[in-house]
């Protein structure tokens, strides 16, 4: 373990690989694994990128991976998108494209099942975030498919969310209802060649002005850019940069991942819980309560009370 | 509150939209209700209603009320959609169609928000279902969106489950890909006057030929219907009927709720759990534990195992 953990340090695609895999499967040495990556906890600066689909997330985040790249930085990438070209759900270009980074041992690239759940994040994302982190990686983008609740999710679990809009979709509208105004520290405009990029980026510009900002709050950024003939992305990385400097210098940075910490603890320990209320009475109190249940002798609630007096 | 049960026993719509307020809103006296209903579990047959938007799900679970009061049934309607006229998504024309129920008193009809699981059930409808039913429904529908995880929910909590399909949407194929194959007790082939359907109906019918069954087990049935005119509705209802005595005479009747209840108890369980979790140390220790984990003096899985010490 101690080996495969040296050599994910140094950037062994395998050795990453095979711990992220353990994350994912719940590895019984998953703890042994953790411990030694904790030291590493808070390297990298984690970005969500999220959108609807066709918005162009995957053609962004080939063009980021690249542009980071030339600033020599070492980066990550989640797949956490049943849209995307990693998971399988995509067009053939679009896999080809991301093929360029797969020989450069400054990328690493993952794909992770997003477990039945549309659009949201594997419960094993954070710590597949922790292995990369281990692994040197200075930035981790998390991409996922922005339905629902993906990306308060992706928000959750990054440093910088960006949300990615494209012309013509009713996007900013769209943001508004699902509270996406609230969770964007960057709004992407992608396709901003095409016609209706300006209306759609004076919309989410306009909105943005509506809410109130005390002095020294973020104001989401907003960026136009044409990944696909990779304009504007040096603008995406400026505004990345932009907002880790800001998350330092006001400590939000540390709030966050304070959060999200939390938020991880609590997903483990109650993970740890399910699994004792299963095991009680050898496996049998839970089954015989729902006995019970079934044949109104008793509420689920009083059920449920007398499962947790078991513990 | 025995009042207010009483009354809802007798029907009146005021006082089972309020106990099911008390449900979704985590009300204190929720263990009470709860008591109170739970001799009456299993007098209602639950019937799920799932599909992809835009397959009538809406007309067809209007027409289905419509038939089962022909028949002097009670009838709840729990919509749990996003894109459903009770819950504001849809077509004002789809909103009218269903008022004529609203005058009927053997008719209750909520909609109940999904709590950002896009299509996901909310928390709170099991026990939305423990009312209806202890108000002296038959049937009680729940309409849900089938994107993603909400038919593998749908099913989970139903008696009968019943998924719709209309032609030329792919559904046959969509619907081996997202396991439907296996939750469906019967398939409703909607929008059966349009090109196409004999098709759908024919894949369906083929795929369920290729899975193997025991000699006695259930054999989802296939229902060309046209809701929009009222068409098939009444085989629909057959099928429901047939499903639930078969059902019965197996014994499965009994094994579904046992493990819905199950189900449900573990869900209320770790509720508990988690709120008491979020009490340890005056509310502290989570938070003094995450701050540790993200400054890396400890990692999560460790974190967690030493919440867990503390209940």
């Amino acid at each position: 373990m101690p080996a495969l953990i040296a050599k994910a340090r140094e950037g062994d695609p395998r050795s990453v690989a095979r711990l992220i895999s353990m994350v994912e499967n719940g590895d019984p040495a998953l703890n042994e694994v953790a411990a030694a990556l904790a030291k590493h906890a808070g390297d990298a600066q984690v970005v969500g990128l999220t959108g609807s689909p066709g918005v162009g997330k995957s053609t962004t985040t080939n063009e980021l991976v690249r542009a980071l790249r030339r600033s020599g930085r070492r980066v990550g990438v989640l797949a956490v998108d049943p849209s995307s070209p990693f998971t399988g759900g995509a067009i053939l270009g679009d896999r080809i494209r991301m093929q360029e980074h797969t020989t450069d041992p400054g990328v690493y690239i993952r794909s992770m099942s997003s477990r039945g759940q549309l659009g949201g994040l594997s419960a094993a994302t954070p710590q597949a975030v922790r292995v990369l982190e281990g692994a040197g990686c200075d930035v981790i983008l998390v991409e996922t498919v922005g339905v629902g609740q993906a990306e308060v999710e992706v928000a959750s679990l990054a440093d910088t969310t960006l949300v990615l809009l494209a012309p013509g979709m009713g996007d900013a509208i769209q943001a508004v209802k699902a509270g996406i105004l609230e969770i964007a520290d960057i709004f992407v405009v992608n396709k901003a060649d095409r016609p209706g990029a300006d209306a759609t980026y004076r919309d989410i510009q306009g909105m943005l002005g509506l809410g109130e900002r005390a002095a020294g709050d973020w104001r989401p950024q907003v960026v136009r850019a044409t990944a696909v003939k990779g304009e504007g992305i040096d603008d995406v990385v400026a505004a990345i940069d932009k907002h880790r400097d800001w998350l330092e210098k006001t400590g939000e940075l540390g709030r966050r991942r304070e959060h999200r910490a939390a938020v991880e603890v609590e997903a483990i320990a109650l993970g740890t819980l399910r699994a004792r209320l299963a095991d009680l009475h050898d496996g049998t109190a839970l089954s015989d309560l729902a006995v019970r249940v079934a044949a109104g002798e008793i509420d689920p609630y009083a059920a449920a009370e007398e499962l947790v007096k078991g513990l």
